[in-house]
Formats: structure tokens, C-alpha cells, sequence
């Protein structure tokens, strides 16, 4: 069946009204500044992912799909926008992760933060272009200075392979507006794929925000003494992700804190308010080298393995525990497929 | 004379306690959290700019010099960071100036913010190695995309050279304490080179930030209700730079404002009050098209000529206005070469 564009525009209203009984959320996304061509370019991105993926393109078997989030949403705070709070995040963790998640079978949806890091391009320097290229002797033709000749030409082979085999959708987002309204595109599209669709929730979401009509129009003034700023929260819509917008995909969260005492009971919390499949808990300085992955019935350690010859990232062993815990949930949900 | 690096750091006391009556300044850079191996490495890549800048390598003739700030500054909110209020600045302006500088004769240090625009890739793709270049068809080598060849062949060549010929010195900041550490050192260093050295401020620094003691020290907690936050203003470093620093620079400001209602007043301002050589004025929706440079006798529109057969850039125009009023400067104060 195609899922068609005029669908998303008659569900949205319905989906937000169940979901929302005291029009927090509802209200967030009837003030916030609506997505460019009110989101139609994503939502025919999304048809033709999700037709390629359901009906495998006649060529190939039904893929799995996972939407991974990347790096930090900002909260712009002048309408005229020259300010802005933003949640730091390189985008690393998610782009690796897409790497993984590709080479496990999956089809992937990256909903990044534009400028953060992209898959298959996080092992080369900040500006691959200026660092790694160089002129040839005669200066007729660019060529690639040794040392990064097979990661330059890995990178853009498997990168381009997965955009062209519509293994991997990329899109980006700056705002927390842009990013919640695509995320909820994303999943209310999902739909379709039952159990088999996950969601890797590795992006740095805003918690505070200043609503849309209450904000500065212009530039607020630096000359009249200190600054006094009251933020809202944004309403949570990990709820709203699990009861309306995808009830039955695997749903993984992150929790990011800087303070190891609190970290895993506020993951456990996380689990339990919002029914989470499982909870990721990472600490900031030590993020790279191990995570717990909470669930309901046990704390997983993982980390990455130093041993290789070639350095491990933490990703891998953590994107095949759950790509294993995934199969279990397909089985478990197979009347829901 | 060489420019020793021990020189600074007996300086940077005294000539900071000289110049800030109040400790406003004085506090600021104290519990700034210091550069990253105490920016013993920024020195010395000073001192081998300045030096081949003064002497000419042996084989040039004295260039004039600049020193270009480029993209925001962020101000952390915490600690152990991972929120900050950032300044909406993609550097674009910044990075074409340079351009313009270098082909004028100019050696610039770039102070820039990572991620942004850099000199001679402006008019690439936001992503050049994934976007311009793909696999030749048996898939042994990389090459760059007919269309793009010519511009990405000449970015790295312009790039290339002038990095080697020690006509640009590329720094990179991030943080508010970051940026206005370096900047200070820059000024102090150029102080040799008189009214040869120009300062054309374009980053955008913020006005507000969280003193560094009174940060919380991990992530502020989002489960307790809206935020209230209390921002204390930056201390205003032109008057600093202009009377202590740099007093023989050539000085240029730049005035953003969205409401243009107040630019031109605003910018006007800025000049007396920070006695600033021209302080550049610009419309955040129009900034591409124009400016107004704004001196003591005069504004001067200057507009981006859309008659070539190549567009042009405003800051075309607004460099060769800048060096033709550096050269009146240099020949007015020529008893302080």
C-alpha cells in the first residue's frame, strides 16, 4: 500500500488530540513556526523510504528499519534569530551508531542536527576537504595525501552506496521546532512497519524552551544591565512516541548526565515513566568507553574492546545487544507485524 | 626583534590591572578557565606570524596585517557543559573578507569559531567531500565531480598557498573566555607592527554569560519547573583593545541589529563611544546585499555590485574600501610605524 502524503495531513490533528489532555503538547506545535513547504519535501522522502523498505523494491527482502537521532536541538531565543540556547552533542554517537545499524541489515532514517558528524565519515578530520587533499605536483588535478587515501575513499564509497540502495535517509534539523514536528512525521509514518521499526533516540533534546508568541522579535538589547531569562519546559514526548505515534516499534532512549551517582536511577526512572524499551545511560567523560544499557529486568554493561588490533568503538557491541533484544521484540510482537 | 613568548606572560598582569579601574575586566579573565596548555602553542604560532610579518622572511617586502574574528562566541551554562547560549553566526562574512584581505596584500590571522565558513570554501557545498566528490566507475579512485572541479581545485590551491607563505594563520575558538583570551593575545602581539595592523571585529561575541564561579557545575537538573536564569553582562573589551592593547591599530566593529529602525544610531554610537577607526552596520535579512560603514564625517553604503556576470560579494567592495582608508591611517600616523 502507498502511504500517502494527504494521510499524515488528516491524521495529525486526530493523533494530537487523543494523545494530550491538557493541550501542553498540542499547543507546542500549534505555535511553533511550521517546517519549510510545511514538510511535504519530507513527507515524499518518507513515502519512498518507507515503499522501498515495506515492499523491498521488488528486488530485496523486507529490511528492518531504525530512525536515529543525532546530535543537539537548539532553542532559538529571538524570533529574528541571532541567540539561541543549544545542547552540546558532535553528533558522534549517532553517526557511528548508523554505521553499525546499516552493516546489521537495517534500513536507518538520521534525523541530525545539521554540521554534526555524518556515517562513515567520523574516523577523518574536522575539515576533510582542507586536511586531507592536496594538489598534484604539476597542479592540474586535486588527489588525496597518503595517509588518508583508503579512509576518504571507504567513507564515500559506503556513504553513497547506502543513500543510492535507500538504505540510508538523511535529515537534518537545527531547531527543537524542526525536530520534534519531523520526529513525529518520522514515526507516525513508522507506523506501518509494526515491530519491526526501532527508534535510537541518541539525539541532546532541548529541556527548556521559550514558547514561539511569547519570544523577542527582535535582538534583545545588551545595554540595560543583566539579563533575566525564564524558560518553559518542553512538553516530553517520549509518552506520546510510545502510546500514539509508533505503540508498537522498539523504543530506545538516551540519558546523558555528568554525575555517575545519579545517572542509573534516573535512567531507571526514565524506563518506567515512559515505557521505554530500554534506556542507554552514558556519562559525559566517559561516554566513549562504556554506556549501561537499563531494562526492565537487568543493567547491561557495555564496553568497547581494547584488545583488537584495530581500536573498537563502544557502538559496536552495543548496536548488536540490541539488534538481538530487537529480534526478540519482533517474535514477542509478531501478531503485531 | 624577536617577539618572545615570555614577553606576554610578564605583560599580560600589568597591562591588564593598568588599564580597568573597577576589576570588572580584570575579574573576567581570572576566572576565565585557561587556554588549553596555557596558550603556550597560540604564542608561538604568534611569534612565527609576526616575524615573518616584520622581516619579510627575507624575501618580501613588510606586508600589512589583519586580524579577522569570524563566526559566535558560545557562552556554557554549565560547568561540565552540555547546554550554552550561542550566537547565530555562520562565518560567511568573515571567511570571504579574508579572501579579499590576502589578495590585497594583506596576511591575516583568521580567529574563527570551529564549524564555520572558511576562507576559499564559501561557495562549496555545506558538506564538500560527500556532496563534490564520488568513485571513478571501477571504483580504484576518488574524483571530484565535473561540475565542482574547478572551484574545489581552486579552493585547496588558494588555501594551500597561502597557509604556506604564512599569509594566514588560522586559530580556532568556541567559548566567549576562549575567544577574548586569543583576541587579547593577538592585539598585544601586533602592537609591533603600529598602525600596519588593522582589527576587523565581524564575530559575533556575546553580551551575556554565567561567570565562571557561579556556574553550576553539572547539568542543570530539567524535573523542577521552568528555569530562571540570571545572565551578567560581558565586560566591553573594545575600549580595552582601543586604549591598551592595539592603540595604534586600525580598528572596524561591527553593529548586527534586526530592527534597522536603530542600526544606524546604534552604530553610531558604538564609533564614539568605543572610539573605533568605522564601525560596519548591517540588517541581519539584508546583510549580504549591503552595509553601511559608518566613520566620524560619514556613513558609505556600500551595496554588492549585481551587474557582473559574476556575482559579486559585498565585502568586495567593502575591503577595497577599507584598505584605501588603512592607507590614509598608516600615512597620517606614520611617526608610529
Amino acid at each position: 500500500m502507498n502511504f500517502m502524503v494527504s494521510e499524515f495531513a488528516m491524521d495529525k490533528g486526530n493523533i494530537i488530540e487523543e494523545e494530550d489532555g491538557d493541550g501542553e503538547i498540542q499547543s507546542f506545535f500549534n505555535s511553533a513556526p511550521p517546517l519549510r513547504n510545511n514538510g511535504n519535501d519530507i513527507n515524499a522522502k518518507l513515502e519512498c523510504f518507507n515503499e522501498m523498505n515495506i515492499n523491498g523494491g521488488r528486488r530485496r527482502r523486507r529490511r528492518r528499519i531504525v530512525c536515529v537521532t543525532s546530535g543537539g536541538t537548539t532553542v532559538p531565543l529571538e524570533q529574528r534569530c541571532v541567540r539561541y540556547i543549544d545542547n552540546f552533542s558532535s553528533g558522534h554517537r549517532g553517526a557511528t551508531s548508523t554505521e553499525y545499524f546499516i552493516k546489521a541489515g537495517y534500513s536507518v532514517i538520521f534525523l541530525y542536527r545539521r554540521g554534526t558528524f555524518q556515517p562513515f565519515c567520523c574516523s577523518l578530520p574536522d575539515d576533510p576537504l582542507l586536511q586531507c587533499f592536496q594538489l598534484t605536483d604539476d597542479e592540474s588535478h586535486i588527489k588525496v595525501q597518503d595517509s588518508y587515501s583508503e579512509a576518504v575513499k571507504r567513507a564515500i564509497a559506503d556513504h553513497h552506496s547506502a543513500v543510492k540502495n535507500g538504505f540510508l535517509l538523511k535529515l537534518p534539523f537545527t531547531t527543537i521546532f524542526e525536530y520534534l514536528q519531523m520526529l513525529r512525521m518520522i514515526a507516525i509514518s513508522f507506523n506501518k512497519h509494526g515491530p519491526n521499526a526501532m527508534f535510537y533516540l541518541a539525539a541532546a533534546v532541548s529541556d527548556f524552551y521559550v514558547p514561539w508568541q511569547t519570544m523577542a522579535e527582535h535582538k534583545i538589547e545588551s545595554a540595560s544591565g543583566p539579563l533575566n531569562m525564564q524558560l518553559a519546559q518542553v512538553p516530553k514526548m517520549l509518552p506520546v512516541l510510545r502510546q500514539h505515534w509508533a505503540p508498537k516499534a522498539f523504543l530506545i532512549s538516551f540519558k546523558l548526565e555528568t554525575d555517575s551517582k545519579i545517572l542509573l536511577k534516573k535512567a531507571a526512572a526514565a524506563l518506567e515513566k515512559y515505557k521505554m524499551d530500554m534506556v542507554v545511560a552514558n556519562e559525559l567523560s566517559t561516554r566513549k568507553e562504556e554506556v549501561v544499557v537499563v531494562t526492565r529486568t537487568e543493567n547491561i554493561r557495555v564496553r568497547r574492546d581494547m584488545n583488537l588490533d584495530v581500536d573498537d568503538d563502544v557502538e559496536h557491541p552495543l548496536i548488536q545487544l540490541l539488534v538481538q533484544r530487537h529480534s526478540t521484540h519482533i517474535n514477542t510482537n509478531s501478531d503485531l507485524c
